[in-house]
């Protein structure tokens, strides 16, 4: 089979200044635009103004034009009189100042004697409350230097000059080429179909549009492109005669069999960078072609927008003249240990929250291919490539994702996955309340180790105590001793079997789980739904080696009840909604208390208080019976406080 | 003259809190939009996963597909041989996993033996590097809540997970109808004569567009309504039954004879505010008819920016379900006191810099009709109403309206206004480099007197020493005693009497300014062009008293020069380029140096010397010629080192 190898990997920033010198210094060509339609654009020549504003000598306030002379002498002991319409003048605020006239009167400090007669008791000195002309603005004077971005007062600024077209960069251009034979367009009318075909909707360049338009560019989508070298030769070719001003490959950047792309562009051109010791983003191509730069973007999603950030996106404003922004940055303490490769620059997706008053960031999974890592990502913490890894006791810097408003308004919930705590969060946005729910799945047990750990602000657990048979109480009394908490009910819940629907291989119950012709899934170790397990395996002297698949573990009841959809597994243990959800037969087995663990001290936090509220609320519990397997009479009840 | 009074003026805050009641908990309806179309816009319902990503279980790794149970008992000393085509098969990162196969083998764990075989030394686990169904999205899994705003991966996770199309807010619509019998728009083909007969041409509704498109909104822009009460009227009697979601007018909010904003909203409606506690924008009113809010937003186009950004944005993105992100807010320290107005909030602009370690805000004028106090800004300063002002010991805090990363970039200069000046922030920005010069004007002498404060960068100065007949030395040494400094050569320019174009009453020299028809414009004291004026008329005898106009003083070169263009004065003292520039008539009196004045441990900063190469290059000197009336034939040399 062949394959290819990398050349030499590169560092990030040795990667960036390479291909930063195919662009430096270029710039996009200028356009005229009408000044209301040049907000965010970016001046290519110095604005100088046409005309003065105010182009006209008036009246600052409201009250009287004079002449200043005649008003010489009047004092509180000795008033002057003026008469109106030869002496003085009404005048508003702007109006013009009538000719012959050289100082204004306010309105207050005029005293109307009859219908034609002003007092004052103060002379005017000449030029009082007048604005003069060009006070603001005088004709030829520079209003903007070159590359400066347009704001909305910017425009005002320029029509009051008299300029009313200016000359601004051209948004540039990225030609954005997906490839791959397994990709559908979501355009096209059968994709569903198609994807039960083991096909891939294409998305990457959705994604990478919206980054293009983001770093206002232009983005130009092309058709995909199978996984032909002919064919990804002929696109290239075709986008590097275009009036792009970067041509983004995505992907085949890698070294597999099929990635074409850096032997094209080192065919077509030149490859400047194949490999960059970064994660996720390592197979990127960085190259150049007819004097234009082109990037093969790697096909994972994360390594997609990392990539591209990094490499586009300063190409992209710096052909506008303008420099990335520097990152949104707050400093975190990690949940837990981060280790990270030596020699690879690591992008660390994180949920954060502020927990008592400190922001904690959890690393979601490193996953490249995984979007939600980003979209559930609050934001990214960078492990230089000298490093092998922080610790949990050290301060470091994230950027954000998110509005850092927003942030504080996050309320993390560790623990057991249950569908309901996504409802909520849903409920909660639905009500108006400003608070993001981050939620992160690690069994009931882990939520109380968070909980411990002061990393989180709620933790849902569904741990049967099997000596009392009582939910979640002993539980909480041992692994939080010391910690003042409440112990909320959230629902009561169905645990069963998932099955295949329609139930093929018949299973009945627990005892089936033996069968020769059954593959189990099973849950991780510490959550509740496994000690659940563990529990009725023993009560039935069932042994687990005795059970295929018994060691096959997944982290929340959608993923176990996707292994029986897709036949990984005929069944495994989980809540009737997830059954539900994916259309699946559930043999229930059990009805178990799911609450909330929350410390004490939270309670007084109006977001938190908020949440409860929610839980309480008829909304929440309707939406939550309508799941099925769920019972939420008792939804937001105080179960136990523990000191 | 009939004049109306505010209603009781209200404070910012309760003011805000009024008119929110209006709209709070209020939505736009939803709309549907292609998921590729979404970006930046709001959910109006939670988004669901129609199917799972990925769809099918594929390959994580380059290798060979293989059957798990197959693979059991490989070992270094007992290598297993597997049938490439029976028991593995070929697969490439993101391939389907072959029906029957369930993990897979990295290829560098692979050896090749021949053609058709592989040798494995370890056994594969099930599913191991294989992205099983559903590892990302779940089919039916919450993707995100309703009021979530549209991210760039955001779009893709919605792609891969089956959905092309959502629900999303609508944008908020604002009418905005400017009202002025002195106001022409922009496109009026004759705008540029209507600017000569005293009309203004109308640049509010340009900046309140921009301002709603800021806060994700779509501006309605209305013909400009002249002063007159009924047609204001049917103005906004139209607006409010359109499908606005808030009307805007714009002016008449004061109290003057011609301010009918207040009026009409009150007979069509209710008024809720009329005054608010706030300067700039105290004149705003604040309504409501047939349930619609309206705004009367004041003139001025600084009073205008910040009534919107106080009442009409938080509405906007509010009926979109988001809050006003926080502001961008840097701790600064005032370069002098600011008094300001009990019982009123002051929004101060101020110009902002890095000198030294601190960031340092000096106040520009307060004119609220000055769109170039907004233009010109990096921040803004807000006072409260409690307070009676700053001093400048104090730290505040500055909410930004550029980039952080730009304020560190700006070198600030304080000092006498020289066109030069400009020129140089322009061919800075020309030259690609990233540094913005932020320059106020207070005369040579306050120059000095803001380095010696450590306010500023830079200074430019013209101070003539009588004595010596030298320039700037011995001023620099006497002021700035104590502190290193160098001086630095800018231009040599021509000083002398601006007068009307083709000198109409005859001006010969300085011995023409005591005639009695001739009005004379000062320059402030301190500034370098008041000292050579007063050195030349004590050289000439001539006592200041018998000037008149000699107690009129303006801040810089241009504002004498309008004050001749505008027959406010016959002539003025100023530098030939400031009459060149209005094509005025110019007698030559002195040639004079003006330099600049940079501490000398700031030479040591790279930005500064980049603005001292730029000044010794070719272009830049060649645009300071084509002025006229200079000589930048020494531009950037250094004259002088001070200890």
């Amino acid at each position: 089979m062949k394959r290819h190898v990398y050349l030499a990997m590169k560092g990030l920033e040795e990667a960036q200044d390479i291909f930063s010198r195919v662009w430096q210094g270029r710039r996009t060509i200028p356009e005229e635009k009408r000044v209301e339609d040049a907000l965010g654009r970016v001046t290519s020549e110095p604005v100088f103004a046409r005309i003065s504003a105010p182009s006209y000598h008036s009246a600052a306030m409201d009250g009287v034009a004079v002449k200043a002379e005649e008003t010489y002498g009047a004092t509180e002991k000795t008033p002057k009189l003026l008469k109106i319409g030869r002496s003085a003048l009404w005048i508003n605020t702007g109006q013009a100042l009538p000719e012959g006239y050289d100082a204004v009167i306010m309105i207050e400090k005029i005293h109307q004697t009859d219908d034609e007669t002003i007092e004052i008791l103060s002379p005017a000195y000449p030029w009082q409350h007048i604005r003069k002309v060009g006070e603001d603005i005088i004709a030829t004077q520079l209003l903007f230097p070159q590359n400066h971005v347009i704001r909305s007062y910017d425009m005002g600024a320029m029509i009051s000059a008299g300029i009313f077209t200016i000359m601004v960069r051209k948004k540039p251009k990225a030609a954005i080429i997906p490839t791959g034979s397994e990709l559908v367009s979501h355009r096209a009318p059968d994709a569903y179909e198609l994807v039960k075909k083991n096909r891939i909707i294409e998305s990457n360049s959705i994604t990478l549009s919206g980054l293009v338009r983001e770093s206002h560019g232009v983005p130009i989508v092309y058709d995909i492109v199978p996984d032909m070298e002919t064919d990804i030769s002929a696109a290239i070719k075709k986008a590097i005669d275009s009036d792009a001003d970067l041509v983004i490959i995505n992907a085949g950047s890698s070294a597999g069999s099929k990635d074409y792309t850096a032997n094209i562009i080192g065919e077509l051109g030149e490859v400047l960078v194949h490999g960059v010791a970064m994660m996720p983003g390592k197979p990127t191509v960085l190259g150049v072609i007819k004097g234009k730069p082109i990037i093969g973007i790697p096909g994972y999603t994360v390594s997609a927008v990392l990539s591209f950030e990094q490499f586009a996106r300063p190409l992209l404003l710096g052909l506008q003249g303008l420099t990335p922004p520097k990152d949104r940055v707050i400093s975190v303490k990690p949940s837990r240990d981060i280790p990270s490769k030596l020699g690879t620059e690591e992008f660390i997706r994180v949920n954060i929250g502020r927990v008592g008053d400190r922001f904690v960031a959890t690393p979601l999974p490193r996953a490249a291919g995984s979007i939600t890592t980003l979209t559930r990502a609050e934001g990214i913490i960078r492990i230089p490539g000298l490093s092998e890894g922080v610790t949990q006791d050290e301060e470091l810097d994230a950027e954000l994702l998110v509005d850092d408003e927003e942030l504080k308004n996050t309320i993390v919930v560790i623990g057991s996955h249950d569908i309901t705590i996504d409802i909520l969060g849903d409920e909660i946005r639905r009500e108006g309340k400003n608070i993001r729910l981050s939620s992160g799945n690690v069994g009931s047990l882990g939520g109380l180790m968070a909980i411990r750990k002061g990393i989180c602000h709620m933790a849902g657990t569904h741990l049967l105590d099997v000596e009392t048979g009582e939910y979640n109480i002993s539980y909480v009394k041992r692994y939080l001793k010391g910690i003042k908490a409440s112990l909320f009910h959230l629902v009561l819940r169905e645990q069963g079997l998932v099955v295949q629907k329609n139930n093929p291989k018949g299973i009945k119950g627990i005892a089936d789980l033996t069968r020769e012709d059954i593959v189990f899934v099973n849950r991780q170790a510490g959550s509740g739904t496994r000690i659940l397990l563990d529990y009725r395996l023993s009560m039935s002297g069932i042994k687990p080696e005795a059970i295929r698949g018994y060691d096959n573990e997944e982290f929340t009841h959608m993923s176990v009840a996707v292994d029986v959809l897709s036949g990984a597994a005929d069944c495994g243990m989980a809540i009737c909604a997830a059954a539900g959800a994916l259309d699946l037969d559930f043999i229930p087995m059990d009805r178990e208390q799911y609450d909330l663990v929350i410390p004490t001290a939270f309670l007084a936090d109006p977001n938190i208080r908020a949440v409860l509220d929610t839980i309480r609320s008829e909304n929440f519990r309707d939406r939550v019976s309508a799941l099925g397997g769920y019972d939420p009479s008792g939804s937001g009840e105080l179960k136990m406080e523990i000191f």
